[in-house]
């Protein structure tokens, strides 16, 4: 399938009697509308000439102050000087990537990684090297290898790619016990890391993990979001990075907004401070949580043989791996004729080289459709299962779609 | 001076005793607030889910409509489907030179040309190539020396980047009788034109010049901007751009940021639908006529003997030169220390080649002070130029700074 062909099947898949498994929407219903429209009336009418002029490149100075209240939940110390606000975390990695990699550049990223960091590593024409995960997030000797193998080709590696919690695509964590190890790999083969933490605080035991970064303040660039804790539309992320990094970052976000906009972070920087940010977050987490319980049970219910899937204990999606011989892109317009949609395993792998396991992997999101309906989603998904394992009884095979490279992000994959 | 040595003197020159002539912030206490702020209050009181939602990464398609409708004004027939909303218009740039250059590239542009630009153009390791303007704007047998000049060199020419109304940070605007000739030079030798028009509904006699997109429709990326007629904090812009170029501009948008907010285009859309936006921008337009009758006559009464400067019809920017043996670079640090702070026209030039005249520029804005502060602030200047000519008269010659290339851009150079 081509961007556009997946664009317009998204287009039919979001028609609202299609049960979207696909997208990584957060469901905002959770959020307190009315008190936050007076809060923005009263940001307009009592400091709108600050709120609608341009402002600094790397992010109002009350925002960054308060930012480093939110990681510190995640044990991280962090100084306001050494974060630059980004338009989303997406532009973090955008940023990031500017700054450190020239074409032919190897980034190393878990195996699978999200589509919209691929497609920016993409865009950068850098080289993706997947390094194998298990149920315990990467695994360390995966890591090494990759690593010489890299080198023993004349490569250069620029950074480890990573989403320690609760990761996207694939629903797992990685174990507190790898990740000094992790750390110590990198900082020993002279790599950076890029540690992407957007759901870190939606562990679904309120159980939060320490970050990368507060294992290693020196050789981890850290991307945080409020996108998944509050609301994405207003795009604010953030970047914590060595002082260094964090000047040729704040030159970069001229370079490519001049400045993130005002008015946004100052409406972030208002909830944070008048509001129960962390009892957003805690009705966030057992909104999800019930989701998450409900896929699982459909799943555990409904699908055939063969399948298996990860059981994540907090963020947004269930990683699913179908039976030997389909094809899970092949079976996507067939899913959405049935009213289901997912995102197919081959989006999330930006190296043509590896597995053919991708071919039989899925990502479903359990964040934004209600219980019922994920449980019919579900339903509608093991109806296309049954059907095709039919089809392959009686001839043999299923259907093989092409090959593909990372596919272009959109806002529907976040 | 270094970045880092700018960002310095800029935070000294934001003091409010410094009358600022550096900055090109639009005054924004024209804008009506209060209604503002309802507006804000019922986009998230009514539709919240939607504003705070990640949205398309092309941009709503109720504002890509009206958009149509605003650059109807410069005779501009465009579709909603070939624009792509971006992070002002800035974003734009970035998006266009992402797609189109490779490093060692040329681009075109006008001498001087818009810090911000060069500043991107830079980033992505573009050669910047400048083309000579009189008082009628960019010239055409300049800019058909300068091509083939480049490709003698063996040299791959991207695009001609050109503000051609209102010129930053010149203050001039390309004739309209030389339009058509600028855009068959570049069509005839295969040069696709940016076309950045922030500037283009502030001329004082609410004339609106024919954009060249407007006679051009397949060889033009125009960019536009609500940043100077509304306000540049909500971060939107838009770039309206032949169909196989839209498409790889919305890619390279998704892959910097996913979307543009979608609760600032919201923002925008509303306004546009409901307030009296031509009104506001007629209210501009006067406040900034005002601002640049008070500069230029105080630039009359002041000025010493040998400094000559342009006579904008429109905009924010006044271009002055300074007599021979002056370096207005070396000559900032004084003029903050007089309370007054200009642009040196050195950070409009993004190439180390071309004549010494840029050492004896400077850009003075007249968007933000009010009438009496510019007369102040041109008194002051003033005062430091005579010094200077005191001292060139004592001992020969002034102080001359080092040659710079581009400087960073600054929200506060805008």
């Amino acid at each position: 399938m081509t961007a556009s062909e997946i664009r317009a099947l998204f287009a039919v898949a979001s028609r609202p009697e299609v049960v979207s498994l696909a997208g990584g929407m957060p469901y905002l219903a959770a959020l307190p509308l009315d008190s936050l429209a007076r809060d923005v009336h009263d940001l307009i009418a009592e400091q709108g000439q600050v709120a609608l002029q341009y402002g600094s490149a790397q992010g109002i100075e009350a925002l960054r102050e308060q930012i480093c209240e939110v990681m510190r939940l995640e044990g991280i110390q962090g100084h306001p000087d050494d974060i630059v606000c980004t338009v989303g975390s997406q532009s973090g990695l955008d940023l990031v990537t500017r700054v450190f990699c020239d074409p032919g550049d190897v980034i190393l990223a878990e195996s699978p990684s999200y589509v919209g960091a691929l497609g920016t590593f993409a865009s950068f024409q850098t080289e993706v090297v997947h390094v194998g995960m298990d149920d315990q997030g990467l695994q360390p000797e995966a890591l090494r290898q990759a690593i010489s193998a890299v080198r023993q080709q004349g490569k250069r590696i620029k950074f480890l790619y990573t989403i320690p919690n609760f990761q996207n695509p694939g629903g797992v964590t990685l174990a507190v016990s790898r990740r000094a190890e992790i750390l110590e790999i990198c900082r020993g083969a002279d790599i950076m890391v890029l540690e992407d933490n957007p759901y870190g605080l939606l562990g679904f035991d309120g159980q939060a993990y320490p970050a990368l970064r507060s294992m290693d303040a020196d050789n981890v660039v850290y991307l945080g979001s409020f996108s998944k804790t509050f609301a994405p539309g207003l795009r604010v992320g953030w970047a914590l990075a060595p002082h260094g990094v964090r000047e040729k970052l704040t030159l970069a976000a001229e370079s490519a907004t001049l400045c993130p906009p005002a008015f946004n972070q100052m409406i972030i920087s208002r909830y944070l401070a008048e509001h129960d940010w962390m009892g957003q977050i805690k009705t966030y987490r057992e909104c999800y949580r019930e989701r998450r319980d409900a896929m699982l049970s459909a799943l555990d219910e409904l699908m055939p043989a063969g399948c298996t899937w990860t059981r994540p204990d907090g963020g947004f999606y269930v990683w699913l791996t179908v039976p030997e011989g389909m094809d899970t892109k092949a079976m996507l317009p067939r899913a959405v004729t049935a009213r289901v949609a997912f995102v197919p395993g081959t989006a999330f792998y930006g190296s043509p080289l590896g597995g053919e396991e991708r071919h039989r992997q899925m990502r479903l999101s359990f964040c934004y459709p209600t219980p019922d309906r994920i449980r019919e989603g579900v339903h509608r998904l093991s109806g296309v299962f049954e059907a095709e394992l039919d089809l392959m009884q009686t001839f043999g095979t299923g259907g093989r779609s092409n090959t593909g490279g990372p596919q272009s992000p959109s806002p529907d994959l976040a």
